[in-house]
């Protein structure tokens, strides 16, 4: 049974002490999702405390959503997730996805910082849209989404990567992981789909709920490594070539054709390219994406907004090949666009306003400030010495080694992770991969305020 | 070759009189999705005309999203659909789902009236969830959707529905389609399931969509016909017995415990509830819902705020049966809700602070008065004789017994299908049926004025 020490309780009572407790240890994994609390009386007499108190502290988590309770069966730890690009490993049973608020500070969560959200501007667009279109608003969409807002989607990848696309080939769908779950009806459950190993789990997890079968492939210093996946018998690769996720690795210019052409050799071949935060390349020139310089209509581009403008926004699109409208449109007419008419509106004028362009570029300096003072900040710390940083020019996010005898699982389970989110790099790479390399973090700096920098390095040196 | 008479253009200019004949063609599915246009110069050639009036007529149906180029291809017929709950029939592809704001009468579509939404109401919600909730906007919620709302739609379904439930058991979701194929992912591609005959075929398609095994299960006057549903393989039986689709009929309550004894013979097997129109039973008493009669956890409640607030505020829900719970969340919580928090909230304060019981019960007294209108109107009409109308009680549809020669499949493509979009019974019935009734139309009011009821007597008198 759960066991929590009542000789430290601060100027807690009782009650509001357990919770925090039962609250740490959800927030941390330790409790994960669907655990059965122990039974308030049992639990009481374990603690030595009354009855009364375990109820108060259960009712507390209950009113705050962290455990539900069953008639007549007792508490339940409720799922507790946060829609992070930056899902924990598969490979590891033990690494739960937590709330990013339960941290003093997070370094895995790509939530984005409220403060940073154009508030105002979003609220007057919503404004102007309710007063101006209500008639608009109520009229059915076409299944790809409204006109306005694929029109102005064109021209944002025309000025802002160099892409020459029409309307009919934007699809707008309520987050990216909707529209995989769409892509995989269009080009079929009887194909097989590559992920990239190391690479961002939940997409072998979306693979996996729809029964689909995937393969993972290793990455070389250039991208996916194409031998193994030609060796494979996927149809279908899906990557991220611009940065990919969590190493940084930009996918080299010869690889690229190298894609294009393992996709052009046979009929069923696709390369989904997924771009999820190429608004936040920091350093260098920009990379023409796949699409662009795809001659043959085998690349889908994917993109989101729920990245560039808040991860609570559900507006992602894909913009499929030529050839793939005629059955796309046949087959999928009947589906109603996921996303409400309001906020279709509202970012179509976000964007044809030049309110998006002025938000990236606000966003674009913040971020660069925060990782120029964190990795500053790194450099000076104490334990400067035991640390080598990597792949920091681009997205949000850069790697580092650590000197330490703890084995990354022994890391990620100290107390200093109850203060601060970790993630390890070796939590990204499937189970069944050979060698998998141990003491390197994942710092995720989305969410990371200039603020919060002297705890953050705190914390880090607390832990190394 | 496509072919127009320019004898009567009105006072239309010629590229203007091409552009209307091609845009009702598409409206009323002559030209389906996908069908390429001919060329500009062989049309004009053809036709009698310039090579500018067909370029003009063109560009004026690309603009406005009727059409899309493809370089160096030509012009195709761009996707046109709604969200309608009437979905044409599969049993008959001439039939295609047309825009209804391209009819000056629309008894199809299920699309709802601008002038019933609550701007005022809605817009200062969101302008008070913007202001107060900035925080909350931006923290990523359950997979499930955020607590208060779920907590809301617990109060409003205790309330209307007499259903006890707790807000872990509602899953919220970017529409009902999209619940449909998370639901798959829970229950199973292996699993087999049963749709209704006649009934909303949409479903039918989602379930191909997703490769699964479905059976059509024939009704008889008290529901979904048991031992049909037995002698089939399905273990999923997928019903509207609060109100069938389109024939009105309500699932008695003897038959409501047959399906639940068939649910719980077997351990796979289970019911999806769709209630989708419940809100709107005009007369009668209400009907308990599956849900809450049953014993065993082997309903699957649905229902939309799609039907009952907008057709473009995509916003359902789901209830799940607690034994599912564990599993859902063990499998799906790494799943981001579909819908932004901004509607969210919005909503789940519309649904706590009353508006939208006062909203319901507004429209409630809006549809009875169009239908009450409207039934005196046909009872009043030259061709009341030729006419019987049943099952006029429930929901926002009627069906109607026309004495005619034609067959169905004629009248819908008589002329008179230009300016008032009917749907035959026959539509909703799957091809293999051996006898399909003719001669019934499924008129749906919910988006019909009471100024339109004299138009729409009159477009069926000329069709009568």
């Amino acid at each position: 049974m759960l066991t929590y020490s009542f000789t430290d309780t601060g100027s807690d009572c009782l009650y509001i002490h357990l919770y925090k407790c039962i609250k740490n240890d959800i927030l941390s994994g330790k409790l994960p999702a669907g655990t059965k609390l122990p039974s308030k009386r049992s639990f009481a007499k374990n603690l030595g405390i009354s009855t009364i108190t375990v109820e108060n502290a259960y009712a507390q988590l209950q009113s705050e959503g962290y455990v539900y309770s069953l008639p007549k069966k007792g508490f339940y730890v409720m799922e507790i997730t946060t829609p992070s690009a930056t899902a924990p490993a598969v490979s590891s049973d033990n690494f739960q996805i937590t709330r990013p608020s339960g941290y003093q500070i997070d370094l895995v969560s790509n939530q984005t910082n409220p403060d940073n959200f154009p508030f105002s501007i979003w609220a007057k667009l919503i404004r102007e849209t309710i007063s101006e279109k209500s008639e608009e608003l109520m009229a059915a969409p076409p299944c790809g989404g409204i006109m306005e807002l694929r029109y102005a989607i064109c021209s944002h990848l025309k000025a802002f990567r160099n892409m020459d696309i029409t309307p009919e080939q934007v699809i707008i769908g309520a987050g990216t992981e909707y529209l995989y779950g769409l892509l995989i009806q269009l080009l079929g459950f009887d194909k097989a789909y590559a992920v990239e190993n190391p690479g961002y789990q939940k997409l072998a997890k979306i693979y996996e709920c729809h029964q689909v079968c995937y393969h993972a492939i290793p990455l070389d210093h250039y991208g996916m490594d194409i031998d193994a996946l030609e060796a494979s018998c996927a149809n279908i690769a899906h990557i991220t070539p611009s940065h990919h996720y969590p190493t940084g690795i930009v996918t080299s210019i010869s690889r690229r054709y190298e894609l294009l052409a393992w996709a052009s050799r046979k009929k069923n071949r696709y390369i989904i390219e997924d771009d999820y935060d190429s608004e936040f390349r920091l350093s260098g020139q920009p990379i023409p994406t796949l699409q662009s310089i795809d001659q043959s209509e085998k690349v889908i581009y994917i993109n989101t907004f729920t990245k560039s403008l808040s991860s609570t926004v559900r507006l992602s699109y894909m913009i499929l090949p030529k050839h793939l409208l005629e059955e796309f449109y046949r087959r999928f007419h009947f589906y109603s666009c996921t996303v409400s008419n309001f906020e279709q509106y509202t970012l179509a004028r976000f964007l044809s306003d030049g309110y998006f362009e002025k938000h990236i570029n606000r966003m674009r300096t913040h971020y660069k400030n925060v990782r120029d003072a964190f990795l500053h900040a790194l450099q000076k710390s104490p334990f400067a010495s035991h640390i080598k940083i990597h792949e920091e020019d681009a997205g949000l996010h850069f790697l580092m080694d650590i000197d330490t005898s703890m084995t990354d699982s022994e890391l990620l389970q100290t107390d200093i992770q109850h203060s601060i989110h970790l993630a390890c790099l070796s939590q990204y790479y499937f189970k069944a991969t050979p060698e998998i390399p141990e003491h390197t973090l994942v710092l995720n700096y989305s969410g990371l305020t200039l603020e919060q920098i002297p705890v953050a390095i705190d914390l880090l040196n607390r832990l190394l």
